[in-house]
């Protein structure tokens, strides 16, 4: 009865890789252990489209958000990118005339963590799940992006040899000296093949491990201390960053194929520049493995 | 005499796919038309390290911006693809080690515009400039991101239809209803091979005859009727947006060869929904033209 | 054991006026209706600190969210200027040395709708929880953001008259035409007195009544249709939002005290402009009611 | 000819506190010294609207902006409150019936500056220009926000704690220890009273000698050394930083009057925690000379 413009044929006839909705917010049920949480999830959704079709059907879209909500409820997937995978399949079926999905989620994650002295805190964490479709199949990715800190190795060693000629003090080859410190935000992207597992929980503790410290949302005094020290004792540039996350992950994921795609990166937000430091390695595990 | 850390072997051996600076923001003199314009610049900078280097240089790479910040004023680039490449090259020499570099520049520009009853008016632009620099050369790339307007085709045949059944009335098949229309981002990236020139102002003349209308920061009563007169006569999908600029940019660059390649993004801040409307193309010239 | 250099006398003995944590980010369970829900709640806490007192101790205001939190699971409060309340008499309790505190609180919000042909959908909303505490006692305030839509009354004018010139029919005079129409958010922002109740979802149905139209994740064809003519048998400017909800708030809270703060803000993301239009009145409900 | 809507009586009466446009971005050229800069200035313009007008003439507004910009060409102003004040009065001139008006103008801003070692770079910096008109006149304040580093004074004293415990080395009571370290953003308002001059320079001149080190683009090794112990010779809590700006500030300008409005801040991206650590004084340079 209305008319569907989507359906006419444009005047222009080109394909169009990508269309659909960005920046959809829902809550979403996410079973994590033996519990449900919600994660507040912010969706993009595309599929292509071919030249004789004027639009795509958006709201589309949107109905499998509802659906898959509803769903949550009664039947939690297990990890975001199980999610993103389900919504995918759903959206290529919807979509009738695509060749092509695909779906990005991100949310706010919270875990329990302990500081050095035994503290109990709640830290948080970003979530990231993604699905590809295509006519070869799905691709999925689960990702987790990790607030830390890092000190500079090099000014730590500036700072030694300056301090050396000041005070000319043995102590000083032993100790760690000033160096300056930042927050670090470092991602890790980890293809999920078919038939495997790869829990995000394991992922941020991977990055936890590989920065100079984890931080805490409290600290009383001597756990402070603590973190600190840490952080001088491991001084790490980002791209020590990121080669120490690549070989945890070679490490704990030896079973996964060699064409898992997989994305390391890290960012300092340098305490000594107005700008950011930045490193990344986009690879496969059997490149790595090489 | 200070140890030189970043020229260690690293523990864990693994080679950096980019490594650099974020968000370096410096005013950059470049030459448009006969007039000396500043560009208040968004810089990133990247180059790859092997496995057998603990760091990259970074100083270097702020550097090089130093030393293009100062040339710019004796010696102003015409366009910002050719400041990225200047700026890649420069970037690649520096780190001996490196068989990668890769640049990013983003600033907003301003030009002077007409609104429909011929108002004078200065409107603002995102200019996008970018270059990648390996064994084989260096690609540039140059980009402009345009606000315009986008109305709903389809809203507004379906307000036509539930118009025509209270009202009846066979002027309402002439004359355009009302539809939801919106702010639309649209960006295009470019390649510009090396010996051929693409003028940003071009691109920016290509997206805004392609949306639903142009927009303007000043419009007094008639300019604005005829604003939303202009964009309720061209009602255009995203999907519309990316195709119209595609078409035209085959048009205009026709000398351009086939490879080239080009990106086209449209993104509509819909007003009737709280989520974005959003299409892209990635291709090439001769994908296009086949 | 270890020095408290908190406690310590400044080198420059001034007063500060606010001092805490700001960006705090933790999950605090709500009761709403029958249910419990997560809002995801963005968190900054201040207090003041005398001259002669160097640093105020910010890891207590952590350990007065822990312990929020915790609560939450077992005796979860009933709205988001409760939890800030809550919030605010501990941190004030904790910082002996304060003579005031003071908590902002932010979370996604949301709930189910109605489209206007009765479809479900789940839409998103800001909630916003404020208090303050000096010697006199505690003030708090709920606040909501909500994002609707918006149509411009004055285009629609010019267009009309645009229209008649070409089209001279009397249908025009009773049809709606064309105008630009865009997002909107708008935000309240209530005083509420020690034994008066505010409820959130009242404030976000007064605000969504006051704009054009309400807007919804999901419309299929007919529903969008009559979203945007609804919206087009409102237009509103800013001006016009913030005076809609100034009177409806007003009506619905005629049992608050005279002194009761109200703010009230209306942005439009001016779709025929780059640029926002805003209006804000910011006044007591006594001054309204003269 | 055309309607004008915004004159009509609205149907709810009520004064609006502010009404206009906020985001509009112009490059404005001012006169530093005896160089012509250009700022590309976002600029927020408002006024009052009594309850007899149903709309503001916002198009007036971007009128104003648009005479300014071209005045600035002819004519720079020497300082952005200067332009804040000049935009001021000829916004409340064009709407007659405005009681009130207010600017707000914030753009970045560059300046030459040298490392430890007299490394000459260039560092960026934010430049804020507001001023506000009633009946009685014309208030304007001049603002800036600077980013530096602050080194935190309580874990250095807990670090060197902990390091004589494991080492009982009496140079450690004479060394800087490690402690965390982080970006700290500052800024000082500062009204300027009429006939009064206060220098953008001055103001971050001020917040640099204020925080634990100013932070530069450009740093070779020996400087980054000396940058690193610069901030761990001055460790200081954000509130030191507030402090130690207002302290400066009553010394430079022991000229001002009493009833000059001061407002200071200081927000450190803590590297220890997810979270930031603020401070906050305001007050008049009078309450400050008490």
């Amino acid at each position: 009865m209305y008319p569907d413009v989507q359906s006419l044929k444009p005047e222009r006839r080109y394909k169009i890789t990508r269309v659909g909705v960005k920046n959809v917010v829902k809550p979403i049920f996410v079973k994590r252990g033996n519990k449900i949480i919600t994660l507040v999830t912010t969706i993009d959704i595309f599929v292509d489209l071919p030249p004789s079709k004027k639009g795509s059907d958006m709201s589309r879209n949107i109905e499998v958000i509802s659906e898959i909500v509803e769903e949550s409820v009664s039947k939690p997937c297990t990890g975001i990118e199980n999610l993103a995978s389900r919504i995918v399949k759903k959206v290529k079926e919807k979509h009738e005339y695509a060749t092509y999905a695909e779906v990005h989620l991100r949310a706010d994650y919270f875990l329990e963590r302990c500081t050095p002295l035994g503290r109990k805190t709640i830290e948080r964490y970003g979530l990231i799940g993604r699905a590809r479709m295509n006519e070869e199949g799905v691709k999925k990715m689960v990702g987790v992006e990790v607030v830390g800190m890092t000190a500079c190795p090099c000014a730590m060693e500036t700072v030694r040899a300056i301090l050396r000629e000041r005070y000319g003090d043995e102590i000083l080859e032993k100790i760690p000296v000033p160096t300056h410190n930042q927050r670090n935000v470092a991602t890790v992207m980890l293809e999920v093949p078919e038939g495997y597992d790869v829990e995000a929980n394991d992922l941020i503790y991977i990055i936890e491990e590989s920065m100079s410290s984890p931080t805490y949302e409290i600290l009383k005094r001597r756990d402070e201390g603590e973190v600190v020290l840490k952080a001088h004792e491991n001084p790490k540039f980002v791209e020590d960053v990121v080669r120490e996350i690549l070989h945890r992950i070679l490490k704990k994921y030896s079973n996964l194929p060699d064409e898992v795609m997989v994305i390391v990166r890290s960012e300092s937000e340098e305490s000594i520049h107005k700008h950011n430091a930045f490193a990344e390695r986009v690879t496969t595990l059997g490149e790595l493995r090489r």
